[in-house]
């Protein structure tokens, strides 16, 4: 389909890689926007002969592609960025992570801790965060500031926060946000029960109905670690993923995050009910919780998308970093230096997520009709030549700070690597603040 | 022992981590430069009132550490970096890089390569490369235009290549290289006999024996993959490592790179005799060579040194993405999240790899009559702030953009992240000429 609307502007660069089903990187081509949407990708000369006279951006070094769909963090965790590390998973929870949110977690924590991972995002390349985390409507306002693209968290855990007080009460605040913004153009929702282990069946049955009432996708922590495994088995007699399945959560809505421990048939059922799988290898490493089966689940023809996490377990929301880990581990883990191309990667990390988000008919790919969520990165850099292959160099040579524009609908956010929108230092100077009372 | 020169320079900056034994994170101090070398670390204002008015490097938002040393790389394979990925170890060797090398690996091409590994390792906070590679006369030269610390491969390999005729050919040549630049304070030399499935014991004998006479360390290639140990128990009837240690290879000189694939008898073997294991996990993942034992190998006292391996199969010579990844790795394949801390990586990447190389009395740590090898990195970009811990910092969160300053033997080689001496605009235009002779 060809949007029928005035073109505004050219992206002339030397690679684009549209991630269209079977194209290959396009060369001598340009991107035609109009407004806040891709009207055509064309062969250069056509387009400037059809719009002669067109603002063209010509970027004669860098490859052109979606930007990039971070499908699981807890953005307002940039504030504990590297808070304590090399602690194994209960500690580092119970002894640093819980009680700094306990004591800090407020809403302002959040819009400025919101704030600080947009700004890594869109520097990075990420054009969409799927969100989990407390005070989502502060996360909300944080997004419509610095027009950032994001998937916002109903969030609903048993026990009480600063944030809400019993489950009922998290989804009433978090339906409520979703009604107030239900027509941002740059804001989606989702229902996001943290775990199996903090979420009860009833409040699960509820998270159900919801979701298919409102047609949300669901946000959920899932088979991360063996020990939360072993609690199901002792608590309900089961594993978390047959336990959800009873409950009717299987499904194309479910985004099942970190998944890396899994039988065979929960990959044949994973596939079977369509859900999504959401990889976060830096956190799967870091925190020690394991390898992920992806070359197995893909294999089984599940979509897999991919997300950094939060920042405390990571610490950087950097999808460059998890393209390449993906790929790289995806390689040692089946022994096939094949598993996991390039290429495969890049789509883990743009149409798959819109997927899992429901959004692949509005972003993931650089089609007609879709909103301009583009991004450009520069292949000049020293270290970076030479390049044979640009999409082997986007995930192996590249990285986050080669990025030197960024679009959301359409709309410049990056420009030579600076931020446009964006205040950084005043962005800074709050960080500080924060900096000062959580190292106290 | 302090240096009995006369100071020249301060760099004042944030953190100082020196890396010497049991120092943690130095505020509010100063390196003191003599010459080429390091007169002290001092408290700030003890070393402006000891020496006023010395030229002084303030670094107010920087974490300053010893230069990394990567030991193990084929620096002229940059030109190969991204030529072919994605493909099973024995494809990607026998159809894409031997024809490549076979057609183009002449004394030129690894000049140019070398520069261009150079360049993108001092901007990457990389002061000492350990290379192997064919024309290491050319390293050598590059090594010297350029400023740049190396460790010269004296490589020996069975068959004949544009370079060399036979084994003899080969010691003959590095050798004679060796005579040339043995006075050049920043090159050091190993004997490199490539791998136990290219050498023949006769081969090896010689290199043992001139190891011995010459104090030289052995870098080589050993237990990289599962195939190579199952062709020396058909061909020799045992393992490599079994087959080195009957030829006298097992002590202190001994860099085994990769050692994937190991017994535990191997593990302890390694220990006792003092060997070097010499870690490239970016290079272990992308060809699916496997993981290495890192954390057995630390456990049973064994000096784990770090490696980028060739661009060809990484595809970055970058020291931080190897020190994350080890990192991350030694966690997950323990299961223990405290395994491999921050700490120890940056032991790793600085003077664990000097004293593989021999090199520890000069290099890896910052103490005073060492030679000054020394980087300074921003922890101040909006994708890093807060900061919290510099060391977890350094592994986790920051990246080789992020070093702004580089100095080897007390020279300048990065201001602000610019290269001092090297002309990028020159090395760019030869880099292109290979590309398109290789790309044809």
């Amino acid at each position: 389909m060809a949007a029928m609307t005035t073109p505004t502007a050219l992206i002339a660069p030397r690679w684009i890689l549209t991630m269209a089903d079977g194209a290959g990187p396009l060369e001598n081509h340009a991107v035609v926007l109009a407004g806040d949407r891709i009207q055509a990708v064309l062969p250069l000369p056509e387009a400037q002969a059809l719009h002669p006279g067109l603002p063209c951006t010509a970027l004669p070094t860098h490859a052109v592609m979606p930007g990039l769909v971070n499908t699981h963090t807890h953005a307002a965790m940039t504030l504990m960025r590297g808070l304590a590390d090399d602690l194994p998973l209960m500690r580092w929870l119970e002894d640093h992570i819980w009680p700094a949110e306990r004591t800090h977690a407020t809403a302002e924590f959040v819009k400025d801790g919101t704030t600080l991972a947009i700004a890594e995002s869109l520097l990075g390349g990420v054009t969409c965060l799927n969100d989990m985390y407390f005070f989502p409507e502060e996360a909300a306002a944080a997004a419509l500031e610095t027009g950032m693209r994001m998937a916002l968290g109903i969030i609903v855990i048993e026990f009480p926060t600063r944030y809400a007080s019993d489950p009922q009460d998290y989804l009433d605040r978090g339906l409520a946000m979703r009604d107030r913004h239900k027509h941002d153009a740059r804001l989606s929702f989702c229902l996001a029960p943290h775990a199996p282990y903090t979420v009860s069946d009833p409040t699960f049955e509820r998270v159900a109905m919801l979701a298919e009432q409102l047609d949300l996708p669901i946000h959920l922590h899932l088979h991360e670690t063996e020990a939360e495994i072993q609690q199901s088995v002792a608590q309900y007699g089961c594993r978390p993923i047959e336990r959800l399945s009873r409950l009717g959560f299987l499904g194309p809505r479910l985004m099942a995050v970190h998944a890396v421990h899994l039988l065979e048939e929960e990959i044949r059922s994973l596939a079977h009910f369509g859900c999504t799988m959401v990889h976060c290898p830096s956190s799967n490493l870091k925190l020690a919780s394991g390898f992920a089966p992806v070359g197995e689940l893909l294999a089984a023809g599940v979509n897999v998308a991919l997300g950094t996490d939060g920042a405390a377990s990571n610490n950087r929301l950097d999808m460059f970093e998890e393209m390449r880990l993906a790929a790289f581990l995806a390689k040692a883990t089946t022994g096939d230096a094949a598993a996991l191309p390039a290429e495969a990667a890049l789509r883990m990390a743009t149409i798959c997520g819109a997927r899992a988000l429901g959004l692949d008919d509005r972003i993931g790919s650089l089609e007609p009709g879709k909103q301009a969520d583009i991004i450009a990165v520069d292949l000049d850099a020293i270290d970076l030549v030479p390049c044979y292959h640009p999409a082997s160099h986007l995930v192996y040579a590249a990285g986050r700070r080669d990025v030197s524009h960024v679009w959301i609908g359409g709309e410049p956010l990056v420009r030579n690597g600076e931020l446009v929108r964006l205040h950084v230092d005043q962005l800074r100077s709050r960080v500080q603040g924060w900096h000062t009372q959580l190292f106290a």
